[in-house]
């Protein structure tokens, strides 16, 4: 269930790479404790990625990792190739970083994380904060998105599908062109794949975060 | 003066890409209000750049769009030919954006920033809590910096050069690779030309602002 994981993972599904996935004792802060952990990745954060004797960290950084690795001449999602179309890839990255997630991500923890795993109510002060920003990045999303089929970008899958299963997923009604380009992110097979595994209920985030 | 704005002109520097700087009228606010500005930014922002019909936002989109298109046998900085060696370049990027930057800034912030622009003391409990956080990524940094000449980060050049004309500039010389890594990064020429013309001085940042 954690949406820096998931966003590694699902690039190791779209490239079809074949992985182990060793999970944390969350409860038990495994992340901050086992050496083990802390030499794949010294910031006790997660995920933490081992190829060989490389390891690295930070999602996005894992996920170009893959995609450059496994790259082929039908799927090459980062366009390194060619400058403009890698750009444009980056920017994507980059807007999902540090303008969508921002906004989409509050609304997320305060819907569906925190009420299972703290049993507090969503702050409607947060909530209603975070979807005046996140407006403003769909209604630019909805401008820039040209009639085409725009490339998938699986960074931003996690937030946006556990945004789906608040109550605010409407939103996305009132911007057709992110809300189609989201159903076609939502039916590649790599994204499917993930989304079917994923702890929605509360009593799944619990047993998650729980062990 | 703009942090953002230096780290994508240190790379048009580094690559001897010719270039134009067009300032905005930041007291004014220009870059949210002015039609050709939102066109280039449509989140308000800055920088916006501009490559014949090509508009990018997010400067380290931007900073990957120049090395990129500029590279030569000789200046390589983003590595992409060697999927281990770009891996390590991207996990820079990644720290720098997520680890290293949210702890530094609001310590050149403090201290250098809304000292000048607003005239308030630094806060000394944000102060402390940033240098907390440093403290434990210059760590890892130190840790897993080998005995060699690391390739230089150049998006790591805008806050850790505001960061130098703190009082808190003698925290790097507790980490000895870190600095070495550092002294190598500011002399480099792209980041000397640069560093000369930033904006260190109360009068000269309160100029910057206010036009």
């Amino acid at each position: 269930m954690s949406t820096s994981v998931a966003r590694v993972v699902v690039c190791l599904e779209e490239v079809g790479a074949e992985y182990e996935r060793v999970d944390i004792d969350f409860a038990a802060k495994e992340h901050r404790a086992s050496p083990d952990h802390l030499n794949r990745n010294p910031f006790g954060q997660f995920p933490a990625f081992q190829d060989g004797d490389l390891l690295l960290l930070e999602s996005r950084a894992i996920g170009r990792y893959i995609l450059r690795k496994y790259k082929t001449g039908d799927v090459d999602l980062l366009r390194e190739g060619n400058p403009r179309d890698a750009a444009m890839v980056d920017m994507a990255t980059e807007v999902e970083a540090h303008q969508y997630t921002p906004a989409i991500s509050p609304i997320v923890y305060e819907c569906i994380f925190h009420p299972a795993m703290r049993g507090t109510p969503a702050s409607t002060k947060v909530v209603d904060e975070s979807l005046e920003k996140l407006r403003k990045v769909l209604e630019v999303y909805e401008a820039r998105l040209g009639g085409g089929a725009p490339p998938p970008r699986l960074s931003y899958f996690p937030f946006t599908f556990y945004f789906m299963v608040t109550p605010y997923a409407p939103l996305f009604d009132e911007y057709p062109r992110v809300k189609g380009w989201w159903e076609r992110l939502a039916a590649r097979p790599s994204v499917r794949k993930l989304a079917a595994g994923m702890a929605i209920s509360p009593e799944a985030i619990r047993r998650s975060f729980n062990g």
